[in-house]
């Protein structure tokens, strides 16, 4: 079993109460085995990483994402939602190939890996090549096949939701983990949607689903059902026993959020998106408040234009002090939080991954403060969550395999993937 | 005279109209000398800087700046605005030596450097030290003496301001240019806020002030004149006839917006700095309406705790999209001219940098796309306003002057820097 001895960092394991400490961190396998101010071996390391001026620090969780739009990062920015979707998005991504999706996915991984993220909760189509890619990434994912009912398909899209889950559970050395994924309020009517919820129960497989993005939907669903989307979920039995990660949650009333107080699972907060694109302030306070579980995620590069988990941090601490008039508001120890132990819950990983301790997986990540914006150190939550950027991040571990080191990429060529990546975004959007 | 060329790179000259293209950039001594597709040189370049990858585009220039609480970075987050200002600045900012400041002020040029920052607007205390640090940095600066009446000094202060200004402008060949800066509204009182304005205009000096950057300034302006802050200003005579550099401007209504309206100068919109402090969302969409010229700026790293312009370009359209749920509002293209010409024209230095042009001062960033978040590239524009940041920046060039290459700095060293700043920072804050 490989065993990596990282020497002389700053520790920030995110667990609760504890403060950074410099120290030592040795992997051994797949897993965390001490972490400890100096660490005494009895046989040498096979790998040593000098720590000085590097923090160790959980890998970030995204919890919400469709990796392979990374392919059309920047095609389509600065216009309204419907023609941003109706003209750009959708068309091309009525192009995309099964391949297009396994090398568009691959791109994503290269920039969440490069920018200090280890796991991520994806929902797309074609997830046979965006499983291929986790594996091939070695990134640990929670995998949905998004599933709408606007036209019948002859059950074509809830045959493939079933095969991913059935096909891909546990692969790439149990770094994959799936979920049923459909896709939001407005695109499952009630009986298919009821079925859905009844199959996640009996077979305990967790729920992933957009909920309450943007106004219009919630005037949507308020004009077929005259409800909110979240009460139109909780009446079909969602919130019951399932265990549901739910995508923004942006228009949430009082009672909608009220309503959520002691589910399984929670948000995922994707603030850039739902800046981007104007959609506005999830009520992410109220949600806290309700004891809801609340995690980060970037949305897909097509909106977000990004997926650095470091601007999702710090563009949810914003909002909630600007919502609030409140500089008190989600301070940087908590928004840190969210983005790794929290968001870990809602992938249902957290008893392997989201803090450092002894005998968690080891999915971990350096950050180089050896930078003009990093120092002086005061305060090192803060100095992380609001002056740290994904480009800081030295090195990314996942499973104890090292996925980047020095900000050079193990797995994979990235020329390569670089060349893929363009020739097939500069075909899905040529004419549109 | 030195000539520097930079080959077939992608050139983004931000001139209005201007698409993108592959080219090379010629630099004699301090200017731009030339820029086309394929430049034929009579005798060779000095320097070569192979452009493959990378873009050439103007230096950001950060409109609103106390570069030197960079020492205070991280050091007093999360609080409430006064125990912020109270119990943590300005207790620090009070042990602050005259060498404090010098090296306080390199560690935020060493930062803006690093991220792409050509050109700041200025305002703090111990100037003579900020202008040393500018000259010795390589940077190009507006400086301004803050001047506050709350106690009587004797003219102490006003001495200092004009000093700088006598003493300073056009030091380092040319790079400063000086301001007189009277702090805030509420910090300076009718008469000798009067008295500041008659002199900028009798000796055609720019002035640099805060405006109306909280609620709580706007409701004690209420109570002592019975006037908004900008109608205080503006019944002073501020905005008849002289260039007026207002930073923030958070909290204007209409009326104010209306009464700004064909003013000299502008507004440099802090929209990170304004987020964390809870402030508010500055009016960007109505004083464009109103023909006001809005750049950018980052406020102090005390506050904002990033020097990073590509921060607040984000930040800047985000919000102006939240605001009014419109995503179509400041699209990429106008927001990066604000960080760019449009700050210029608030600093004056409009017509020497802010754009690529020949005969221009070349104050130019090359900023590397060869990284996963930065392909595929489909709208040049787009990508550079949303996906990248200050970590994306390869070469730093002001006035002709190579600052940055390769993310090295070329003027001095950074290891005494981090030294300097960190022995320094770690005596301010003790014990506070």
């Amino acid at each position: 079993m490989k065993r990596t001895l990282i020497t002389g960092c700053t520790i920030l394991t995110m667990c609760e109460g504890d403060a950074p400490f410099v120290g030592d961190l040795l992997i051994e396998g797949e897993r965390i085995a001490a972490i400890g101010p100096e660490l005494k071996l009895e046989q040498p390391a096979d790998e040593v990483i000098a720590g000085k001026d590097l923090v160790a620090m959980p890998g970030l969780i995204n919890a919400h994402n469709h990796a392979s739009m990374s392919l059309l990062r920047a095609f389509s920015d600065d216009l309204k939602l419907m023609d941003w979707l109706d003209k750009k998005m959708l068309p091309a991504e009525a192009r995309m190939t099964p391949e297009d999706v396994y090398w568009g996915t691959m791109l994503g991984t290269a920039e969440m890996i490069a920018s200090g993220t280890t796991s991520f909760a994806d929902m797309y189509v074609h997830m046979d090549q965006v499983a291929q890619a986790v594996v091939d990434s070695g990134m640990r994912a929670s995998l949905t096949r998004g599933v709408v009912f606007l036209q019948d398909d002859g059950g074509k899209r809830m045959t493939e939701a079933l095969h991913l889950i059935d096909t891909w559970t546990g692969a790439g050395e149990g770094r994959i983990t799936t979920m049923l994924g459909p896709h939001a309020p407005y695109t499952c009517p009630p009986q298919p949607l009821s079925e859905i919820i009844q199959i996640a129960r009996s077979r305990q497989i967790p729920l992933h689903i957009h909920l309450a993005e943007t106004r219009e939907e919630v005037v949507k669903i308020r004009e077929r059902y005259n409800q909110t989307p979240t009460e139109y979920l909780h009446e079909l039995g969602m919130f019951e026993d399932n265990h549901v990660l739910l995508a923004h949650a942006v228009h949430l009333d009082a009672a909608d959020v009220r309503l959520l107080s002691g589910m399984r699972g929670g948000v995922a907060h994707n603030p850039v998106s739902n800046l981007k694109l104007g959609c506005g302030i999830a009520p992410v306070k109220e949600m806290l408040e309700q004891n809801i579980t609340v995690g980060l995620g970037t949305d897909g590069a097509g909106s977000a234009t990004t997926l650095d988990m470091f601007a999702e941090i710090k563009a949810a601490t914003w909002l909630q002090k600007l919502q609030h008039g409140d500089p008190t508001l989600l301070p940087a120890w908590q928004v840190l939080r969210m983005a790794t132990i929290e968001s870990a819950k809602l992938l249902q990983i957290e008893d392997e991954v989201g803090t450092l301790e002894p005998g968690k997986k080891a999915d971990l990540i350096l950050l180089n403060l050896n930078k003009p914006h990093l120092q002086p150190v005061h305060d090192l939550s803060a100095l992380i969550a609001y002056s740290a950027t994904g480009a800081d991040v030295d090195t990314t571990i996942v499973n104890g395999q090292v996925l980047m080191r020095g900000r050079q990429f193990t797995r994979f060529s990235w020329e390569e993937l670089r060349r893929e990546a363009a020739e097939r975004a500069a075909r899905l959007v040529e004419g549109l």
